[in-house]
Order: structure tokens, then sequence, then C-alpha cells
């Protein structure tokens, strides 16, 4: 007897993205209200220690606003506060910290994990939820603009392990994620800088409308206006999440268009140790995809000046000499394992719309990181 | 400003399970179709060591079957052996072993890690496929009875953690499920039997057919008859995973109809150190939660009788020393916690139609369960 069943179904999903100002106003019921179970929910919350050293009240903000809504939720036990960065999706101890808390404090699948702070620091936060109790409600507080219009608004989680990015991780879509803007006025310049190559990443791939939006509001958002900031965040993140919800949230295919100059990024962060920040290190990643793609005939030498023009507006670097071009071919081969052998690469087959391509040409690779240097030095002239 | 984003979507996933015997007969190229990625697919197989025991050759044949289909597939390293039971979910260090084994040998999203063994190995082994790249392809090959008709067709896994069964985990569905009724053939009498409860569960609350169909066919189970096990085994997991595609596969609301029976066996299980199997414990469980349903007035005696009687017909205990009331009020408790708070338990509405209440009361399941020493007490009189 030799018999086959076929099983198929479809799990929904559903959860809202916010935007706001003092979440923890006690005026604003908004967060009050997710984590109103109808039982008194017990809600933990785990902070990221760059956000609770910048705002030194934040953990009386957060008991005050407690005590507001006791009867919508509790705080199982006083917030953990966790070391901020790539740092803490390396450390083992803490994730596990965040596991056995659940434990402890009973937080069971209609309790909520609050975390407040950056992507990684959300990551990790949001890898522990997961696979507790098979999935506890995870609610995303993202503090800089990179988790606000990207990272903190998607449906991976993950750590590092075996020295290699998101090793550990599952897809589990968030209960609620809420971007809070009063948290962005604190953040470095880096920081700030940082999230905003993401935007040029999916305004490069798919919207020359918000591209040229980008253009045309650079020098506000490198002078750190933060209305042009709001309104690029709101824009981005619904974008990221139009993407997830359009097709494979999962990323069971071997497409990932997202990953436009990513894959020399990851490289990058990996040799300057995660000292360059991911959206620098996008930045420059989506630099040289760009030149590669000039350099195929894919998009003219003016739509690449356009490309590295905004980048110096906002003031990135476009070239970083740990990235030479032994790395870079040797970080193509690491990208080409990960993906299970057969590459996808994304670059543009024009401006505003990007193209998978499954191989790279090492020739003019190494042409693309040689102008970018060039590039780069001009800038340094320039600036002197 | 504040301004809200809905997101919305829907993730399908398909997979198939399938029925045979002789997975590894070299002229059958199931297996391999399913591991053949069109790029030579690494696989890694872990292996429960009491299916490698009752079956010496298997290393192997599995080596053989490589060798054969070498053109769609190559083994990543040599098999692993794990030990079986539930000891396998309490062992970090297995656990770790294969999500090491990942980095170790390469298996990315596109390889495939291949279980094959029980119920609690499966679940082990997928657990750790699913965490590892964020969910590498998992292929089950389950061998016992309660794992080819219940926990390996379905979407969970995980391991035991903090004293609590199945206290980290995901949702999780298979690549697919590949069951081999050869490997029933070495089971001993009790893993024969065990798996057998599952079926009388979902006969009891969801189709009275089937119920007839084992009251006629319990005697040939008992006896060990191939046919019967093999067209209860398909019709078992046809019907469980018709309710898992049915309706909220993930389990994020409150309702768990395909616990019948199992807030007991967890109490009886965890009291007896797992030394009283899972479908043991569901057995004496179900015996528990229909007597309550008769106590309540849903069932007739003359149904309770029927339940009582498949169940002694086909060898199972209906009661357990260990469960006294106490310990029994104390794993109600537990549920509920376990539940978050509010408790839903299934019972019988009446034959093939089970019905969701959210309070018990506690002087009835102390009937009940002295109800239940009687019936036993009856069946050892009448077995001498």
């Amino acid at each position: 007897m030799e018999k086959i069943i076929e099983q198929a179904f479809a799990v929904p999903f559903r959860y809202q993205v916010c935007f706001l100002e003092g979440i923890f106003d006690l005026t604003n019921p908004l967060l009050a209200n997710f984590l109103d179970n109808g039982k008194k929910a017990k809600a933990f919350f785990v902070v990221d220690n760059g956000v609770s050293n910048a705002f030194p009240d934040l953990l009386k903000d957060i008991r005050d606003y407690a005590d507001a809504y006791q009867d919508k939720f509790i705080l199982s036990a006083e917030p953990l506060i966790v070391e901020g960065g790539e740092i803490s999706k390396n450390d083992e101890a803490t994730f596990k910290k965040i596991v056995d808390a659940t434990s402890i404090f009973g937080i069971d699948r209609h309790s909520y994990i609050v975390g407040i702070g950056g992507g990684a620091v959300l990551d990790m936060v949001g890898f522990a939820a997961a696979i507790s109790h098979r999935g506890i409600r995870h609610i995303r507080i993202p503090t800089t603009v990179l988790s606000q219009n990207d990272s903190g608004v998607g449906v991976k989680n993950g750590i590092n392990a075996y020295g290699k990015k998101n090793y550990l991780g599952t897809f589990a879509p968030p209960f609620a994620v809420i971007n809070d803007f009063n948290f962005l006025t604190t953040l470095d310049d880096r920081d700030w800088r940082s999230g905003i190559s993401e935007a040029i990443k999916v305004a490069l791939i798919k919207d020359i409308g918000f591209f040229e939006w980008l253009e045309k509001n650079a020098t506000a958002l490198a002078n750190r206006e933060m209305a042009p900031m709001q309104e690029l965040i709101i824009k981005c993140a619904q974008m990221h999440m139009d993407h997830i919800a359009g097709k494979d949230p999962f990323e069971t295919g071997s497409a990932r268009p997202l990953d436009f100059g990513h894959w020399a990024a990851h490289k990058l962060e990996h040799l300057t140790q995660y000292q360059v920040r991911h959206g620098e290190a996008v930045a420059i990643g989506i630099a040289l995809d760009s030149t590669y793609s000039y350099l195929k005939g894919m998009i003219s030498k003016l739509d690449l000046m356009r490309i590295i023009n905004l980048m110096k507006a906002l003031g990135f670097g476009i070239y970083a000499h740990e990235l030479s071009g032994k790395e870079l071919l040797k970080g193509l081969e690491e990208f080409r394992e990960h993906l299970g052998g057969e590459l996808t690469i994304t670059l543009l087959e024009y401006m505003g719309k990007g193209v998978e391509v499954h191989q790279m040409d090492s020739d003019l690779i190494l042409q693309s990181i040689d102008q970018l240097k060039l590039f780069h030095q001009e800038k340094v002239v320039a600036d002197s």
C-alpha cells in the first residue's frame, strides 16, 4: 500500500504598526490597550541600555504607566536592562536570561514580552519570545531609525552563533509594533543617519518617486529635521511591510530583493567586528552594487552619480578600506553558501527597479570597488 | 502625529504525508525525490537509537540508499544516533549537538535534516531544524504508531525545559512526512498499543463511525494485525491533519479540542517521570474525562461503558494509582496556568462530538477517579 495525503493550509497573521510621540504619556492608552487581554495580562519589559541611559526616567515612566493602567496589565517583574547593539546578539547569557524569566515569572502565551531598543536587541528579545511556550506575544518598541523603518516592523528575529549573523532565529510576526519618534531625539548622528540607507535601498529597487523625495530632503535630513524623518520612516516602513505581505513572507524561496546591497554589507560588518554600523555598511553595499550595475550597463553614469551624491549629501561614507577586493570576493562566496549554493543578488534594472541575477563578474566587482575608492577620495578633496 | 498601518498577510504551507513500506528500498525513489533540490542537496540524518537497535541494518540501508541516489542528494555526514524516548527532549546536549552539526556540516535552508524515530526524537530534531538558519527543511520519518498517526504529521516541535514539557519549541510544518509501516513490526506491545489512544480520542470528539470501526477491530488490533493498524493510522493521521488545516493551525486562540483527555495525562506522565507512556496516559485521561462527562449527564452510562470496554479490549489500563484526587486537582490548576489563567477543557457533548467547557467541578473529578478505580478493579477481577 502506498498512499499520499496532501496537507495545505494558510496561517493568517495580522498586526498593527503605530507611529506616535510619547508612548508612556499617562493620557495615551495605546500600549495599555494592546496589553489588555481581558485577564489583567502580565507584561515583561526588556530595555536596551542605550535607551535607558539616554532616557534616565524611562524605567520610572514604565512603572508609572503600569500603575495608571493597572486594570489592564501588570508588570510581571522589574524591567530587564540589557546591553544594546550587535553585542546583545552574540551574548547567549543575556538571551537565556530572558527565556529563564518567562519561566520564573510565568509569562505564558497570553502574556507579553515588550522589547524597547534598537534592532539588535529587538531581534534577540523576539527570538526568546518566539521559542518560549512556542510563542509568547511580543510587542516591539523600536528606538532607532533603522529599527523603526525596517527590521522592527518585519517578521524576523534571531541571534548570532558560530560566528555567523542571525544563525539562530525564526520567522515570527510581532503582536504589535509601536514607533515612538521621541526616542530618535537622543540618537547620535551615526545612528540617525544609519537607518536612512534602508530608505535609499527600497527607493532604488521599488520607487523612483521616493528616491526623488530623498534627494529633495537630503539636506533637511542631514540637519536632523524631525518632520521629514518621520515622513521617511512611515514611508519606508510601509514599503517594507508591503513587500513582506506581498509574497513569501517567510522567505521559503531564494528571492530576497530586500537584500539589495547587503551581501557586501554583511562582510564589512563582520570584518570590522561591527564597528561599522549595519546602516553604514548597507550604504557602502548599495554604492557598490549600484556601481556594478553601472559598469554592467544597466544604469547610466548620471544615475550612478545621483546615488553617490545623495549618499554624500546625507553624510554616508561610500568606501571602507577593510573591504578589499579579496575580502569582497570571499564575502560573495560566503553569501553563495549561505543561500545554499545558488547565488541570488539584486542589482538595478533601472532607477526604481531591482532585478535579480544569479552570477557576478569578479573583474567587475574589483573595478566597482576601485571606482568607489575614487568617488570616496573626491569627497575627501571636496570636504577639505 | 499618530498613525497606524495595518499589516495582514497569510503564509501558505503545503506538505505531503506518505504511507508506504520499505522507504529505503533501492527501487523506491520517494525519499530521494523529496531530497532532490536540483543542486545535489545535503541531507543530515538523525536516528532514534530505539530504531537503530531494532533494525541493525538501518545505517547501512541509509548509506546504500544515498549511494544509489547520489545524483539527487548526498549525506552531509554519518547519521547521528540519539537516545530515544522522552529523555531526548530533556537532554539539552543532544539538542545542541544537532544545531552544532548544521553549522559544522553547512546544512543551509535548502538542505535537509531527516529525523527517524518516535515522536519525542522528532519533536527535538524538528526544533533544532526550525531555529537553525530560521528553518532548515525537515523531513520526518516517524517510526511508532503514535508519531505516525498524530504528532509526526502535525506542525509542532519542542523540547522540555525548566521541568516543563515542550517549554521551548515552535510551530513549523515539516517539508514532508514519510510513514513506513515496516518500522511498526518491532515495536513492543506497549508502544504498539500506545498510539491507538489518539485514535480513540479523535473518534470520540469527531467521528462516531470511526469509534464503531475501532470497536469492531479492537481484537485484531490487540492481536497486532497489520492491515487494520495501517487503516487506523491513515484515518487518524487524516483527521489530525484536517483538524490542523481547518482552523488556527498555530493555536493562537485558547481552543484545543485535540487536547481531549490530555490535561490529566500530562500530570500522570510527569508524576511517573514518563515511565507511563504518553499514549497510555492519554487513555487514562480519556477514560477520566469520559467518566466526568457521564457524571455531568452528557453521555449515558451505556456510552461510557462502550468507551471503557473498548480500552480494555485493546489492553489499556484505565487507572493509575499515582493519579490521586489531590494530584489531579493540582494538575488541573497547572493546566489552567499553562493556558494563561482561563481553563479550556474538552468533554463529550455526545459520542462523536467534543465540547469545550471553562470550568470543572472538583467533586465530580474526585468521583470520576474513584469510579475509574472501580472499573479498573472489575477488569482485574475479570482477568483473573
